[in-house]
């Protein structure tokens, strides 16, 4: 008996050491596939420079979500379909603005409406300008101090930080919730300096919400060497007046589609693994890295697949997510459609960070999958994806998460440069590196095999 | 006496975490100065824009020698000092190429003399093109197939390596000693595809060696894109005529500099760690990655520990090697200094891999000393500094290595764009990213740091 016991063992031990050698096999073949052939890059070539940024209810969105559908088809897919979603159409219009010195001098500025935001109209909004470090300040002000002006919300991004999401975070508020909270002090307009790393002059755009007890008021975002100019001229001590003129406004809702891609599974196909990234962007720069990254990565690793003759023994679905950026209105039917369907996922991950040097996972779920997982780290080690302790998961499988506490996961690339281009003029194809897009799609293909083999 | 042995361990271990806080927080006061500050930066910046490429010999070496003394001056050394050597004094001159296809049209190439090579001449080389995969092919041929001819040496970069280093490696071969087994057959002239990971049009250069036995010929290289072209020629069984001109030569060696800058250890003066990188480049480009980054993370250490009055207890020294390039003679200088000095190095550390986000540290040390550096991954794991594993170390710092055993580390940054860059026009200031840079100054010093409180 303890003979055939430790016989179990040793064959179990073998069988193991065996599965681990041929899983290395299977990863190592991918990789060589996807950083030989680099196909991924060639269709974010595509998606940027043919078809360009794509806002929700654009045309341009419309596009991608064809060019989408026939790129997933192209990859051999067993199923590729559409998601009926309608979603929010946001116009940007026109845009100006110039700051006038307290000696009287016209500096213009490049500035970005706020996704969602309203606009000044035609006529422009010019009012003086008052500078407002940090939100407890502007708590500190009377509406007497803030009537009939532009408050200039002049919080830095964080410089400090190594995960520059961990700044991100701090600087998002200013973005999304401070302009309510000066209306609610009388504010005519606002301008924040952009949630940036960047020393440029690029405003970076992004969503905002109006808290509806307020007026809506307009509100932009100047580069960072433009906010700092504006400092320099408090620092002297005199308010400027600023004028700005945005005729953005939002439109009626518009029919649009999330793009869904399957495998079915060879023996478990009801178990499913979703991935993905969001086929919309902002309407400035092309979403190179915010996020056609996230989407023809997810791409690549179908057409790996089909390429390199892997049957997913469970059901893989890469998602091209529509209006994450202004709405999440593609994720939110995604989650709908799944309980519709009693569909059973099993795990989700998305790639929203960008397409840098990927090195690891962060992830939402139990602890017992998540040590599972992390007993593979040896097989993800050769492509230095090493981290998978932090919390995270994306905004498009939010609410998968929340309806079925389905476990997330995102891909955690390297954050250095994400946040000088992210939302904003510099997020352009060529500001994506070939080798860095490829290893996270090498990464996502790693983990969605790994899932697909052994479940979770 | 069982419950003195269990104080005195308990006491060892508080004290072992409280210096591990406080190490921490050193660190974390390192890192957040330089991102704050990122003067490493600037100092790039100068030495990019305003001095430029500076080969060995070259005036603009010459300035950079006088810079790099009084950007150490400047940042408060105790000693600032200057090692003499004599180096070599090559010049490229001027350089033309085209190929004639076998339809008889000419087509310009952007060409570079491999470093060290003599050149054509005014009047050029022009042969037939033969093409050569790999070496053993070029073994397989006669001196009839050969003599006379320009080979062509179309060997890959080979993508699939997740380091790029690794892939380097097998190329440099075609660059280094590939000309001399050309020359063995008979050959004209060489041309090889450059050793670069980049689809485009930039040469790349770097060393050559002719091996004496054999005629010494001419030798540039040409960007993968062109590479490209001349396969395709040979795909239609036509063989091209190829003809360059390089007027470039080796002068007289030239009298340079090694440039020191030291922190005199407060407690063990006689305890020497040295790290830096190199101060000449390649004369394409700007030496920004190779080894601008280097240079200005090795001057950022000292700055950073004067401005924050960390007080290394070992001494701490900064250098920029000269010569790294085409010769190597200020590494081998530095050691032989340090012999006739009868200095003790305990550690040396080289920044020569470029400006990437740094991952770890290779080394080639006896394993107990890597064991003591393992036992430090928590105090760098904030930093995604997590790999201690790799062999390695730099090239400035092996003549020490070879001279006195001394333990010896590279620093280890992201690889992926590296070979895009390096040795060739792409190497330049823009394509070094400033928190990647300013990153590596902090794994830098926090190793600087870590090692002068605790030897090694």
């Amino acid at each position: 008996m303890k003979n055939m016991f430790f016989t179990l063992l040793v064959l179990a031990t073998f069988n193991s050491l065996l599965a681990q050698k041929k899983d290395s096999a299977v990863i190592r073949q991918i990789s060589n596939h996807i950083l030989t052939n680099h196909t991924c890059y060639e269709d974010l070539r595509y998606l940027c420079k043919h078809i360009g940024h794509r806002l929700s209810g654009s045309p341009q969105a419309e596009q991608a979500v064809a060019w989408g559908k026939k790129v997933l088809e192209d990859a051999g897919c067993d199923k590729v379909f559409l998601q009926e979603v309608m979603v929010p159409h946001w116009v940007r219009g026109k845009e100006e603005a110039y700051v006038l010195t307290p000696q009287g001098k016209k500096i213009p500025m490049v500035i970005s409406s706020l996704g969602n935001a309203v606009g000044t109209g035609e006529r422009g909004l010019h009012a003086t300008l008052i500078k407002v470090d940090h939100v407890d300040e502007l708590k500190r002000l009377t509406r007497k101090d803030v009537e009939g002006k532009i408050v200039f919300f002049n919080y830095r991004f964080d410089q400090t930080n190594i995960n520059t999401f961990n700044s991100y975070g701090p600087c998002v508020y200013y973005r999304w919730g401070a302009p309510s909270e000066a209306a609610k002090l009388g504010a005519a307009g606002v301008v924040i300096r952009s949630v940036s790393s960047a020393f440029d002059d690029k405003p970076h755009t992004g969503s905002m919400r109006y808290d509806k007890k307020y007026p809506a008021i307009p509100a932009v975002s100047i580069g960072n060497t433009e906010a700092d100019k504006l400092e320099a001229m408090f620092k002297e001590k005199k308010s400027p007046e600023f004028y700005m003129k945005t005729t953005c406004e939002m439109l009626a809702d518009v029919k649009s589609y999330n793009v869904v891609g399957e495998f079915t599974g060879s023996s478990m196909p009801k178990e499913i693994i979703v991935f993905g990234g969001h086929l919309d962007s902002w309407d400035i720069g092309e979403g190179a890295h915010d996020d056609g990254a996230g989407v023809v990565q997810a791409i690549e690793v179908m057409r790996t697949f089909k390429q390199l003759g892997i049957r997913p023994k469970r059901t893989i679905r890469a998602v091209l997510f529509m209006n994450e950026e202004n709405g999440l209105r593609g994720g939110v039917r995604y989650a709908e459609l799944a309980e519709q369907h009693a569909e059973n996922h099993i795990l989700a991950i998305e790639s929203d960070a960008g397409g840098g040097t990927p090195f690891g996972f962060s992830m939402s779920m139990d602890p017992i999958k998540r040590k599972k997982i992390q007993s593979w780290a040896e097989i993800f080690r050769p492509y230095n994806i090493y981290n998978f302790e932090e919390e995270g998961g994306g905004a498009d499988i939010s609410p998968l998460k929340n309806k079925f506490k389905t476990p997330v996961m995102e891909l955690l690339p390297d954050s250095q440069r994400y946040f000088d281009m992210h939302h904003s003029a510099n997020d352009v194809f060529e500001n994506v590196h070939r080798r860095e897009l490829c290893l996270g799609a090498v990464a996502m293909a790693a983990m969605v095999y790994m899932v697909s083999e052994y479940g979770l």
